[in-house]
């Protein structure tokens, strides 16, 4: 299946062979990936876009499994992206993350991928984005974006999803690490796991404390929880709240604001492209190998040759 | 000292007060920080960029200082960028970085600073070239670069550095971690920190074999080193390890390719200003939020909205 129509056709139809042949063009950000999320960015935007981030450790993995099977267990239609910023080079997540997920590969209502940077920073944003509007568009009404930590690239990435869960456990000093991380402010839903563990209690007072504190929440106060993920302790509790936060997005209007901000984005995509089409033509002309040394030198005033680059022709020199 | 043509002469000048200022209106990203690096550009090109990267705990701010203390002693003009890229919203590493380099502040030639992010995942790694530039033209011959770990932003930021230097510690399972951050590709010079420690020669040939195993390196196979940073142990020897891969890059000519590379960044840095200008103008638009609305309902081909940016005026309506 290597016909891009095909594989447009295929995603629109739900079938997974198309969606993975999709997902793979848009993770490794070829000419196809891009137009098809150009192509099938129309037909998204009606699933609810969850992101689970925390440290390792926390049992995030754990969480978002449990949380997929209940939301199947409801009718629903689940993609999961297991996202891992801090594998620059190698992608080692995938293998480890298929054997976890195995017993859904059987259920056609579950789609589930690792996504791993390929060396470019902006890229593993930009496949993530790609990857939701595939999953969007092929009928899953809930996807879920696992992420580890809470750095740059994490908080880039949740800023794709409509819920950011952040999720802690006790006794690994997280209280201190969230605040450290800047994780309180991304977090519209905070989940102490691990929750039959000593010291869970005093977790969610410190979280409380740090929400109190920290930050304003004039709309919405993210709820604490806890939960068992590994026994399903909680897990019914955590979709519900997630729900009623769809349902606060969508009356205070920040659901329909996100979907232009969405739209904007994909604007902002076309022209990034075109502008390293541009760069990568210029780097072609005759002229292109003196200008830099110009530039390096000192003799040549670098917005000269954008201004050459913009316009696709090389300026006449005087 | 607002004047931005004062600044920019101060730089020149290698005046403290004024690269001080400088380099606050680069990490804040402002107009002025832009047009400092872009004119400062031509002026720089001399210094050796060092980057120095690990995990925490090895050692590596201490590293830094002895190297930097050993630089000024053999009459070299040193900058120091402490950035942390794990620090999205509060820069916390400020306030620690300038009192443990308390020592050199009165020292004329060197030069510290710590960047944090503001938030922007590219704005980092953006702000560290211009906080480069500065120090570079301001006349510091050496610039190290101290970050953390090795993410995503870390790689991004390194690849600014000429040479690379990895950090390891004798048992923190770093051998591991190594392979696992894709720590092997990106270091030109590594180094066993705290060496007195049981494991040091461990460490050391781990990192050997992974680096046979692992990768080709035609013309330079990176040194492994031992360094008892504390104590001062090793550092002459990092020094001339380090001097003898500017002198690698210069013999094959990288070091010539380098700024040619920068100097394409410089003019791909100006288009990206525009393209964001444009962008900005556009969402004044009356058509703009109608514009969008479409484009997510799947009525409108976004290229046609990019178009309209891009040529800085609104499409007619057929």
């Amino acid at each position: 299946m290597k016909d891009w129509l095909t594989v447009q056709t295929g995603i629109r139809n739900g079938d997974k062979r198309a969606v993975a042949r999709g997902l793979t063009w848009v993770e490794q950000g070829t000419d196809n990936g891009k137009r098809l999320v150009k192509s099938l960015f129309g037909s998204a935007g009606r699933a609810h876009v969850i992101g689970v981030t925390g440290a390792p450790g926390v049992g995030k993995s754990t969480l978002v499994n449990a949380l997929a099977l209940h939301l199947r267990q409801k009718g629903r239609y689940v993609g999961i992206l297991a996202v891992d910023p801090s594998s620059p080079f190698s992608g080692g997540a995938i293998l480890g993350d298929r054997i976890r997920m195995q017993d859904s590969v059987m259920d056609p209502g579950v789609f589930m991928r690792s996504l791993a940077s390929r060396g470019h920073l902006g890229g593993l944003s930009r496949a993530t984005f790609g990857a939701v509007t595939v999953l969007d568009a092929a009928g899953f009404d809930t996807i879920l974006i696992e992420t580890v930590g809470a750095g740059q690239s994490e908080v880039e990435i949740m800023q794709l999803a409509h819920t950011t869960v952040v999720v802690l456990a006790p006794g690994l000093g997280d209280d201190i690490q969230a605040i450290k991380a800047g994780i309180l402010e991304i977090g519209q839903v905070f989940v102490v796991n691990k929750a039959d563990r000593d010291g869970a209690d005093h977790t969610v007072r410190s979280i409380r404390g740090m929400l109190t504190l920290a930050t304003e929440h004039p709309d919405w106060m993210p709820p604490i929880l806890k939960t068992v993920a590994e026994r399903g302790e909680g897990v019914a509790a955590l979709r519900e709240t997630i729900d009623g936060h769809r349902q606060h997005l969508e009356t205070s209007g920040i659901w329909h604001q996100f979907r232009r901000t969405q739209s904007e984005h994909v604007v902002g995509q076309v022209l990034e492209d075109w502008l390293l089409r541009h760069l990568n033509e210029a780097r072609g002309w005759p002229q292109w190998p003196g200008w830099l040394a110009a530039i390096a030198e000192g003799r040549l005033d670098p917005e000269r040759v954008a201004e050459s680059v913009w316009h696709g022709a090389p300026y006449e020199e005087d």
